[in-house]
């Protein structure tokens, strides 16, 4: 039911009249290879290109009675061919097609998604760039902690997804393979000459040692990359959603007119896109469990891992291509609301600065131990509309260290905003 | 992609005109209930009773704009209804309606499973009674153990099936439940009664104490239940892929004429049901992680279950329903080869029996040490050809301990034979 | 390293003397059984009872030559008993012994945890009497929605873990299980009489099916009504984490004199035990997979069950327990800070009273969809410092329609603390 | 309670002391960069690395206090140092300490890892060229599908497991971080210049963008890393498991004197290593699922993930360390019996070799689906005796196809065992 969440251009490399297109590419690609190595006739090679064509619904009804969809899909283009059609197929398992045809597929909805978290890396960069020294609140532990810019925030999770991208690209890179060495990986019928050629063909690389099938590993590997920008978008959707909380309010998803929040509470507006990414890293974590299972076929290969794979392969890619489209579209119309995000840091009643203010201490001669024990102590007895600052200034012990000025100076958030424009210009 | 395993009968509890079907049916019973308790005019209530429906088309249209599913649904319903409409939802949030439609559709598929569940304990009910006394090897670690009999082995699948089918049975049972408490399951709009009376009427039973959802862990029991229905199928179908080994060959999946097993090797005939339903398994456990996740939405509720939850109620019910079908349709037809199975005991060379000549020695009054070690050192050292017995008979030590007629009784199996009927007589 | 979560009353009962010891109270009960039945000798049987013994150390010492543990086991007790020790253990198969202490070990930590979980549910209950009144905001998707009171809130955790002490009490149920029927489950040696004794010596039930193991269904269920309290807890434990936020501060963990929160930051008072509460929901998800995927055993069982049970059973009761208690002592030593509630309430100008304005619209015979817009329009439009009452009171079009008591009575609260009061009241 | 699966040389690398050890190598490092860059006094860092140590029993006793274990641990060492001790850990967080040491302690317990795979690789390696001849059946459905050698079998793991250290080593790298930049990553407190600088003296690459941690992903895939590596060693246990039932017998753990197999079963000799291996990668997937969710931390960061880590880095490490050892003394001592072998090729009757009787069909003209309808014909009228070489002989339409010499060639493997010759030198 991944209906709801396809993008068209994802969807169309996922329904059977895709997937039996690059079954028929491969095949075309091994009668080629099989005439120049004289393995088949050319006048064959040559008639299969030509005339090879198939049906979606004479497939399924030659299936009906063989039981078995290569071979259904097989005698519908042999029989479009004709004559030569005896050629198609020569020598290979079904395994040999479909095994290859599922790295073209990949490479193809790897190359939409690439495409997708560009966008997403664009609107990250766009919003990082426009940020860079929008001072809010850090939080650790959900608890106020040192000031940060909202640019610096989104660094940290624009660094994540370009490693992410990389975990995707050597996935993808890893399943660029070219299987055709037969029923139980050995090239009993052809020798590898045909997978090598093959390859070259497809600008695939020939597996090295096989089953029946292309070790499941290599699939395991792109589901486990799909999963990790799942869970890479789901940190960005909580902090999202964390940061559109009544009491936070530092930003806002886009909300169109006309458009309503809940049927009860005419007031509401909803981070639901963030919520709707959040659900579905949940979905590609179990995806990719299924996915692991799946790698220890027995012998030479079993057949259990198909059920599963007709299912993830789609649906993790179409969510995952879905969830990252729909953050790059959230991101491009974020609202940030910067001055939520000072009276936020003022709220803190200055305690966004204790660690500034233990620094100097140390700096000024004071045991750390010391320094911490004092400031603790102001911090902990502060009441509604006290401020560190003040209260330094009060204290017997703690007042007599600081000129104004270097009160001043540690409470403007400067230095953090300061060190943060030198850390994103190495990587903007 | 879960079109592929989608029987009609559970398939169409799961499109959308069924889903807004049973939305239709809550909303028009808390209409009713309104009206009984004088929330509503009565005769807005039978307005509404008679002139409510919905076009599917329509709410996507309306949606559109709202961005909110539930609110154009109840838009068309009410400008359907006309002057009444605005009593349709009255007092109500979108999660009321929601979650108590998924308990009516939950309740719905469950039975369309129970149903298949039933043909399923009936088929191995059936082979249990048919091969109740059908000799052949049990095995532990996939070695050859102690003879059992087939209707034995199955039986262990029928009881587990049987634990299954009680725990999906809570699992409905703790998910029928109806939940018209609001906004945040304070009941602030209209108090118990209307959830109280609209429970009855769908025969439901009233939420202890709700968010604006019924707590997630009702639905995870639910998943986990088909999960548990998976791994339980999984059990008996890497069993019966077991028996199909070549070098095994006990049973066959039936084979239709016209089916071909394999693309490249003419003579396959594979066990592709229990395969399939194999991989199943792996799916449902992915659903049931997804499902737990679930559980921690934050505070009064969010809605990132809501992404999870269009893909894994229908998938995973469907699937599990497909699988169980399935495999009840292999028990159905499937092929025993009761020679077979005694020449694989024979093959074992006595050494199944191994157990009864150790607790025979022992009552003969052996240290079960020393037995132990005899018996061990004669099977490890027998070679093709050899016989257990034999070497007992030649045996300087264990050769004077027995009558021929006790070793033959003892490698008869009829002892195990004797047992197990009296165990089968219990459950059957 | 699962060292750090132990309690000792739980943790005593994983270790090796107290396993072995369990395996002792199993062997004793069968030759107490098998002298009754008559199938060992009455004195030996009396033996055995006065001199049984064993020692972990020796049993390791023999495990090295065996590399079976059970056998080691059995060899140790019976160079202790002396003569008689050949009847231990008498026609017995190492799970008959394992499985059942298991079970008993099982039922042990399932008393433990359920100990801890009588006082979670004190803590709980206690709380939601003393704060059934303390109104506070609920919350969907993170937003404002509409009031309730902190007693409620914690009212739906105390039902959840209600649901959740029924399904371990099921699953601890399920698991009472004695099994002593042999090799391969068929009763060969001596019948279905020593299960049923034994069962009925340790207050156990006799399996109906068992395979060499009492099939792995029953353990998954136990780990999985294990992470079903993780997962609750972990809900509670989020809420707790979102009440302590720095922007919400309704809560506050006990925090010792002499606790330091962070190393860098004195003022930081943290939410550290909800936090570890929340990791460890994480673990016994992953244990649940591994029970899981241990039910499928190849025939009449395989062992690769045994080096997952090893970790997960105690690992997984550990840290259970250890969640329950921390969480139960969070709740005893938590304070609450009513007043920041009421002013969380004011920050929303009202907004959460929006559904209630549109009910009493909907009553005086606005149209719903009408009712919605007007309220809509005024809450979106509010500013700083506005309140929905008089924006209400303001407005030419709603403005009209109230009086200023009715207001003031939507706007108290008063409707949600009296229809939560009476819901309360069923339930405690 | 992973202890059972402990190899001392990874065990010692995650006890408390070595932790402290890595987390005082980091604290050591820190006072010497700062002392470079004129932070802290040049005197005060020679103090430190001169006077700083620890003791395990002294934290634990300041922690009961603070509790918080990194502040305990720096009181420790600095009440140790004496006057200078205030220089430690200055402007430090706790997370910049604990992080950088658990990269430290990633990077030693990969070498122990992967030293452990470098045996494991030769150990196939030798056993792949000893057994690069030896013919035996490949299976494709656990059904017999073409004859391959046991040593090209062997070779589809090695290059499972080249590519598995591959991703050991990517992830191994990807986590080799320096994180000093402090409590919100912000480097607020002493710029990038100390991360910089500690990050060169402890041979790590500083992190891009932190929060107040280095992200999660790292860890996620160093835990993926080695599930991954578990899933694969299942694979390959699963494939030694069958090899080793009774019905084939073609490969035998080794059995040591005196060892025992079942206590009640004197003959057994059981697969345990292979099954123990087996489920440890059950384990391995739980883990890396807790891993995955310790990735959505909140904010600038929560401490829910500690939890987690605790328990699951030193349980995945030790666990998947032990489970390739294992593995590779298990393939060392692997008696492979290659009469068997040949037996089990006989034993398909020569129906392993008909997908090369249906393409020497094709070769003399046949039509493709002709030829296969003939093969498929003989093949399932095969009777027990029969072998498809004969049955082809006599058949009216195959029987004037062939000269005896042809079918001779076909049914003899020379085929194969000469194509895998010549992958396997591409690759060994």
């Amino acid at each position: 039911m991944i209906e709801r969440y396809t993008r068209p251009e994802m969807g169309v490399l996922w329904d059977d009249d895709h997937k039996f297109g690059k079954m028929l590419e491969v095949e075309l690609a091994v009668a080629k290879a099989q005439a120049e190595l004289g393995i088949i006739p050319r006048v064959a090679a040559k008639n299969i290109q030509q005339r090879a064509k198939f049906s979606v619904r004479r497939i399924r009804e030659i299936e009906k009675e063989t039981k078995h969809d290569v071979i259904a899909f097989v005698s519908n283009v042999a029989e479009n061919v004709g004559e030569h059609g005896k050629f198609i197929h020569f020598g290979m398992t079904s395994s040999d097609i479909l095994d290859t045809a599922l790295s073209l597929q990949v490479r193809e909805a790897g190359r939409v998604l690439m495409s997708s978290l560009a966008r997403l890396t664009e609107a990250l960069e766009t919003q990082m760039q426009r940020h860079a020294k929008t001072l809010c609140p850090g939080r650790t532990h959900g608890m106020f902690a040192e000031p940060t810019t909202f640019g610096y925030k989104l660094a940290g999770f624009w660094a994540e997804l370009g490693r992410n991208r990389v975990r995707l690209g050597r996935a993808l890179d890893d399943l660029q393979i070219c299987k055709m060495s037969g029923a139980v990986g050995t090239y009993s019928s052809q020798g590898p000459r045909v997978e090598a050629l093959v390859a070259k063909k497809l600008k695939l690389k020939a597996e090295t040692v096989a089953t029946q099938v292309i070790p499941r590993d290599r699939h395991a590997e792109v589901i486990w990359a799909l999963s990790m920008i799942g869970s890479g978008l789901e940190r960005l959707a909580v902090e999202l959603r964390h940061l559109q909380r009544s009491e936070v309010s530092e930003v806002t998803e886009g909300f169109t007119r006309g458009q309503k929040g809940s049927s009860a509470m005419p007031h509401k507006k909803n981070p639901i896109s963030a919520e709707n990414i959040t659900g579905s890293a949940r979905l590609l974590r179990g995806y990719l469990l299924s996915a692991l299972e799946n790698i220890a076929l027995w012998h030479e290969r079993d057949i259990s891992h198909s059920a599963v794979e007709r299912v993830i392969f789609p649906d993790a890619f179409i969510l995952c291509d879905y969830s990252v489209h729909r953050m790059a579209v959230l991101l491009e119309g974020l609202d940030v609301n910067k001055k939520r995000m000072l009276e936020n840091i003022e709220s803190s009643q200055g305690q966004l600065y204790s660690s500034h203010v233990l620094l100097a201490l140390v700096k000024k001669g004071f045991k750390r131990e010391d320094a911490y024990v004092h400031v603790q102590r102001l911090c902990h007895a502060m009441a509604a509309g006290d401020h560190l600052k003040d209260q330094i200034k009060r204290d017997p012990v703690l007042g007599t260290q600081f000129k104004n000025s270097e009160l001043d100076e540690i409470f403007s958030g400067k230095a953090a905003q300061k060190a943060i424009q030198g850390v994103l210009k190495k990587w903007l």
